[in-house]
């Protein structure tokens, strides 16, 4: 911007920070990975103003699920370190676990990016990102936006937001409302800090590890960076899930987000209440690292954290074996946390 | 923050600049109004992990259209001055009216606020407005989320983004097929900036016109202040138009949004160019006063700006002068304001 003219001069709208044909060229950029997640109940093409799905042949008594999400602050690494691939992949993944817990397989996403200062290669970078993963996981990436807003963004930062909407026939809606007490919580595990607790993560590793992002995670088993192991995509449990969502003594499934366990759990049990072993879930490294170097109280830790739990389940006591059994033969290692109890909407802790 | 606390001592994730609690009392404030959108369609309560709307019976051979959007920069306006209850609105109108240019009629809607630093009662106020607007258009404010990001807005910034899905008969989707040379060309006014040009209009306020937001804006007939003037809501255009959306005469409609009228009249003609007569648009005080102080050449103000103008319909010439009685028994004042012509698919001005 040049603030050297005279008060005369013509403004024009690049003038005021705000570049449109920078934004044209990030959806250039990223068309032909949009194109690559359409399916024929796509009838137009990327550009209108609004994404057109078929919606017939939904099912008998189609029930849509929408969600709307960001990743949180974990934009902020991605853009410390310059790294724009990952973080579109954190909100599809999200999204699609937040429907996939009232049931539903996802149709379509739309995504919104919110920039200080528009570069069209890392705009491109994030939305290709998140086209991958849609594509992935049999998702139409319906629509989108991006706005260049100079003052409500400092000139690096991003943010990130997403909506997906699926499908889940009526009498398959997972509600709580067949959560019986005695109910086994399964849970699967996460691949890291997932989308939530990054402004702690961030401030222990600055303020009390003295890290830069590109230094080694302290002990980390892979031996990543700091980014590295901060940006580890949050997981999708669809592929593990979606064959089980049709089964009886399919009760429940809590995603860990923002809350972590004592957060989310209760949401998903119908009004009652949970008891949780805490050392049954498999420690993760970097939750050891963070909760010792800020001196995390454990209580504090989990509710800020996932604390290696990224999905659970609660299946009934008598369908556990079964369960667990299938979940392996998709990879997963299923564990043991806890049971439903009769009570408030709350979790106590067994240890 | 209490920064002098001894390094050694326990962190909590309110240190980080994240109040859990917090969001959850903008949510409980805003729950009487988000209900208050709830039709027989939607199947849980606020806070699920997703909405549920029941999609049955929503005709023959239904498309649903999906649509993202946010408002631009004139949410620092209503940062500035404190005032949070229209933006929500705002945004609502523009997503109805991005749908509606499809054909479609708006079913749910979704929305997400970020911010530096989250105040339960401005983000309150935020949702119960779009909650309001929601309400008097019969969409369903189906869910949305609240992120406070530190370090990604600046303390008192904030972003606002929402999803809407709406839905068409397939044989009445609005797509441009129709489109002829010769179809006339209505417009129907704005209300002002609606959500586009506002980086530039607010340059123009502060570094030409001199003026502070509670200043009177210069010769507004209605004596309103800057910031009065600037943060007039989006219209909705869905109550005039929709009776119109089944008529084979309306051949399409144009959504006026970034890029102004030669950015998106040529997204609506499928293939058409369009003459367009700029004097024929009723002219805003709004726009006469910035473009005079800013010194915006005219192209670049009708990129930058509606001018005027925030909707138009491409109807057969045969039926232009019916389309504008019906428009006008709903209160419009609409005009004539160019046709469509053979050739490329750009606008070409008259005068």
């Amino acid at each position: 911007m040049d603030d050297d003219r005279p008060a005369s001069e013509a403004l024009r709208y690049a003038d005021a920070g705000v570049d449109i044909a920078a934004a044209e060229r990030a959806l250039d950029e990223a068309k032909d990975a949009i194109r690559a997640t359409f399916t024929d109940r796509v009838l137009a093409d990327v550009g209108s103003f609004g994404g057109l799905f078929r919606a017939d042949g939904l099912g008998e008594e189609p029930v849509l699920v929408a969600t709307a999400d960001g990743v949180g602050t974990k934009v902020r690494i991605a853009s410390a370190v310059g790294r724009f691939d990952t973080v579109g992949r954190d909100l599809v993944h999200h999204c699609i676990d937040d429907a996939l817990v009232q049931g539903a397989r996802p149709l379509f996403f739309l995504d919104y990016v919110g920039v200080g200062r528009l570069v069209p290669e890392h705009v491109a970078e994030v939305i290709r990102g998140l086209a991958a993963a849609c594509r992935d996981h049999g998702v139409v990436l319906l629509g989108g936006e991006t706005a260049e807003m100079p003052g409500v963004y400092p000139d690096d930062e991003f943010d990130l937001v997403g909506t997906l909407v699926g499908v889940v026939e009526r009498a398959h809606v997972l509600d709580g409302s067949r959560v019986r007490p005695g109910d086994v919580l399964l849970g699967l595990a996460s691949s890291g800090l997932h989308t939530n607790g990054y402004s702690l993560a961030r401030r222990i590793v600055s303020e009390r590890l003295g890290l830069d992002w590109n230094d080694p995670f302290p002990n980390d088993p892979a031996g990543r960076s700091v980014a590295e192991v901060l940006l580890e995509p949050h997981r999708c449990y669809l592929e593990p899930l979606e064959p089980l969502l049709r089964e009886p003594w399919l009760h429940a499934l809590a995603h860990v987000t923002g809350g972590g366990v004592p957060g989310n759990l209760p949401r998903a049990l119908g009004g009652h209440g949970a008891r949780v072993s805490r050392s049954a879930v498999p420690e993760l490294p970097v939750f050891r690292e963070l909760v010792r170097a800020g001196a995390v109280e454990r209580d504090e830790a989990w509710r800020a954290f996932n604390m290696g739990v990224g999905m659970i389940a609660v299946v009934a006591p008598e369908a556990a074996d079964d369960a667990v059994a299938r979940l392996r033969r998709t990879g997963e290692d299923p564990f043991v946390m806890g049971e439903v109890v009769a009570g408030d909407p709350v979790v106590s802790w067994l240890d």
